[in-house]
This record gives C-alpha cells, structure tokens and sequence, in this order.
C-alpha cells in the first residue's frame, strides 16, 4: 500500500520501504506499488518495472487516508497507462468518485459513479491489467464481469461481512469504501464461492491506533490481519446458516481459488513455496485489542470478542 | 420525549417528571407525553388526558435510545388509538421500522418503510392527530402532504445540514433516524421554507456525554438545544448561498411559522407568553464543548468552533 506520508512516488522511496518489511518479514514475498501522481512519467514505469515494483495505484482525490496528492482525472495519465501496458504492470484502483465529483456523490453512492472510469480505462487500454480493489457494491461486480480478462477486482473480508447499518455506531466497522447494503452484501458473497477467477481475496487491512477510532472524528480502515483467511470462512459460514449461499456452494477449490490461485494468477506470480493452509475452526475468540511489543499502539481488531476460524501454515 | 430508563408508561411516572423539569424551569410550558407501551390502555389514555398530558410517542423495537420497550406491531394499539381520536390527544411517531422488519431494512431506508404504515394510521383514525416526528426524507414529505391536515412532521435543525457523508467518521453527527441523501436534504430545506402548516420545527436534541460518543459504539443523537433556532437560520442561510433555495423564499412569515406558529396551531396552544425572538448574525462560535456545572459531564454540541446565528428572547 502506496498511501502513506508522504506517499511513495519514487522507485527509490518504494525499494527503501521494501527492504524494511523485508526486513521485519524475510520469508514474505512483498508485491510493491507506486502512487499514482504527476511526479510519476513513462520514464519512471520503465525504472520501476526494471526494480521488480508490481504495480501502480490511484486513490481519487480526498476519498480514503492520505489521498490528498490523488487524481481526479486520468487524461494527465494515459501516458503512464500505455507504458504501463507496454511494461505488463497492474493498475490498481481504489474506484470511488471523490464527494467533489458532483453534489449529488456521496460515500453510497461514489464506487457505481466511478465504473464508467473503469470501463472507460479498460476500453482505451484493453491489456493494461487493472484491479478494482475492495469492491463494496453488486454494480461493481456486474462490471468488473462485463470487461475482459485483464480486469479483475478483490474483496475484503470485513465487507463479507458488513452492512452499512454496522458501521452506523461502530468506528471499528467504518471503512472506504463503506460496507453498503444487504443486497450488495449478499452479490459479494456469492461470487467469493463463483469460482470466477476476476474475483481474488484482498485484505484492505488497516491498523489504526485505537485512539484514532475513539475520537470526535474517526480514521476509516478496519483492522482484520491477524484473522484474515479466519473471517471469510466465518463469513462464509454465516452466509450458509441464513439461507444466502448453499452449503454446495462453498467448496474447496473454489476457496483456494479466491484465496491463493485466482489473485497469484492474475499476478503471473508462481506457486514456489509449496507452503498449505489449513483452516479449523477454533474455540478461540478474536482479541479484543492488540498491544505493540513496546506497548505504546493499540488496535482494536475487526470482530473483537466473537469466534473464529484459524489458519495454520503447513 | 419519555424515552428515559425506565420509560414513561404511567401517568404518576410522567407527572413526577414533570415536577422535576418545571422546578429547573418554571417558566416553560412543557408538553408532556407517554411512551406507547402495552401497559397502556383505553383507561391510561384518559387518565392522560385528565391530567394535561399531550400525546403518546412510539418507538419502533430496537430503533432509537431506550427503544428496546417500543411498538413492533400496532394492532394491539387501536383501543388506545380510538381513545386517543377521542380525547383529542396527539400520537408522536419516531417513524422507522426495526431491522428486524425485513432482510433489506437498514437505516437508510428505514423510514420510508415505515410510510406505509403512517398511512395506515391515518386512514383508520382519520381525526387522530399524529406527528411523524424528526422526517429526514424527501418520501417522508411526500407522505405527510398525501394525508390530511391531522397528520403533521418535524423538522430538525441537524437534519436540515447532515447528509450520510457527514456522519461517516463523526460520532457527533449520528443520530437516528440517519441523515439521508443530498436528495433528501434539498427537499427536507424547501418544505423547511414552503409556508405548509403541516410542517413544523422539532429538534429532537440529545446531549449524550462525550465519553459516549468517543466510543467503541457510540450513541445516536445529536445535541442541538443551546442554539436550536440558530442553527435553523444558519442552514437556510448556507442553502441560499448553495443555490439550493433563493433568498426571496426565505421571508420572516414563513421562518415564524416553522419555528413558533405551525406547531402551537397544531398542538392547538394559544401565544400566551407575548414573547418574541429576535435573531441575530453573532460573531461567536459555537463552544468546542459544554460541561456541567458540577464539572462531571461533558458534551459535544453540535458544529461545534463553527458560526451560528443567535436567538434572543424578548
């Protein structure tokens, strides 16, 4: 994730900030994305292809945390794009209009006025491969199916499981793009068990301190690492019981396609580690806050308190 | 309001209440009501009614503060209803149906799923009068001009500036029913201005402590009171500059009749008092925060550090 402060707009930037992680996480294959911004020429594509960078991600505008240096306009772009296409690297969009697009956009609504960007894009760059991440919405899905196979999309956990009556009181479930109605809830579940390989598991996970949360104005991002394969199987166990999916539906190989195969597909990435994951449902509950080492950082993970599967890497 | 723990379900509890608020301020006329509950019958109503109470509000399930006690289902309630028509008392509807109501009810379409039963109502106890209290929709308007002139709504003052972006990251912006759409809130400022006598100022102000606020689950309401009518000829004010109404619908019989007289004809009071406000361009801010006068309760007033007009009594 490209967004933070200040944004990475530089190879440099970007392979400092991976050698960090790497750092904290040597076993961890990192794919690194650059922000989108005017900094950003074809002549940087061609740098950051030739240092193993991935991809390139926009965030409209003012939409989510520190999109302040986001586009508004792709005109300025379609340079970057074409040497994007040339170069085989994924564009990948946080796809909402920003609130200033038109007085009658709002955080409801700000995803479906933004897939006429994305068909737009994909029209004029038919083999650039683009991701609409975090995708909250059944119009969102409807399109990313309508494009070809360079177009993919993620969904989160967090909106497998959210409506926008649970972030209504609740600055843990608050995120952008905002969970939204039952029946989008309801499109985004059945096609995690579609087994339509458009459709990959992204996590959108985002640590903020708790007192970021408990505040008079409360950062959006919903904590769900520690348990994030454990909440889609949750999810998709709850959507069984309420009648929402079949108990056919959901089986193994289309989990491992959403999970592990579609996404490292999309990616041309191969299968090296050999590494399984098991899943077993735990009598353990999620932690109702996690402490730093050092004990100055509180978050307060996603589904504090309530059941979930584990993951065991095998 | 009778949402209090416990709620008012009795004629003594709400005489008592009534004491304690005439002692704080003996010289504001309080109109009392009950909360629709099913200890109330027929023979409640006209003890009500004897004793000076004004109306009786519902609250749906599960909807609003303390609503765990309210109505699902109004059946049960037409004997007390009849009664009501009878005494000429008034039914104040906090207009939402529960979650539970439907697999797509939420809070954003909550109160338009109520209309039909507001309808309902009306066409069973056609001299009854009823008050869609705290409407936030432009279908909710709609519904009140169908009916005749025995059924009227409130307006508040937060709800003539929230749209849901604004109550997505700000727990003092969050109340139920929920801000709705920049739709909604265009038609809820026109009907503000349109001089219909079946539309009148209520401002359903709530001053939850701040620690409640700030929370891992934060409280519904917003707390309007100390600059009620201020924030009304603000909001006006912002619509005229935003093009959304033009400054010659904004005149002093139209703001007289939404702030004093719809609302006294309506609950058929007399202008006893003689007194006027006067309102004023003020050059303060409204407080960053209001505490006690003992020091152990804090609230956050509603747009707090922002301009308010201000409302002086003569």
């Amino acid at each position: 994730m490209p967004n933070l402060v200040p944004p990475i707009t530089t190879v440099k930037h970007c392979m400092d900030y991976k050698a960090r992680l790497q750092e904290l996480e040597p076993k961890v294959t990192f794919l690194m994305s650059l922000y989108l911004h005017p900094n950003i020429s074809p002549e940087t594509v061609i740098e950051a292809k030739k240092a193993g960078i991935t991809g390139i991600k926009s965030y409209p505008h003012g939409v989510t945390t520190h999109s302040e240096h986001g586009v508004m306009s792709y005109e300025q772009f379609y340079p970057v794009f074409e040497e994007m296409e040339r170069q085989n690297m994924v564009l990948n969009l946080h796809g909402e209009l920003p609130p200033s697009a038109g007085k009658d956009i709002t955080v409801l609504n700000a995803e479906e006025a933004f897939l006429p960007t994305l068909l737009d894009l994909h029209r004029r760059f038919p083999k650039l491969r683009i991701i609409l991440e975090h995708c909250t919405s059944a119009a969102a899905i409807e399109a990313v199916k309508s494009c070809g196979a360079t177009v993919a999309a993620t969904i989160t956990a967090h909106h497998m499981f959210l409506i926008v009556d649970d972030w209504a009181g609740d600055p843990h479930s608050f995120c952008k793009p905002v969970a939204k109605l039952p029946s989008d809830r309801r499109a985004l579940l059945k096609t995690v068990v579609s087994g339509d390989p458009k459709f990959f598991f992204g996590t959108d996970s985002a640590p903020h301190p708790a007192e970021t949360k408990r505040a008079d104005r409360f950062a959006a991002g919903v904590f769900t690492q520690p348990h994030a394969v454990g909440y889609v199987l949750e999810a998709l166990e709850q959507a069984v019981e309420l009648g929402v999916l079949k108990a056919e539906d959901v089986t193994k190989a289309k989990l491992e396609g959403f999970l592990s195969r579609f996404g490292r597909d999309f990616y041309q990435l191969k299968d090296e580690s050999g590494e399984r994951t098991v899943l077993s449902k735990s009598t353990e509950a999620v932690q109702d806050i996690l402490r730093s080492v050092d004990g100055t950082l509180e978050v307060v993970p996603f589904r504090r308190g309530k059941m979930v599967w584990t993951a065991v890497l095998k």
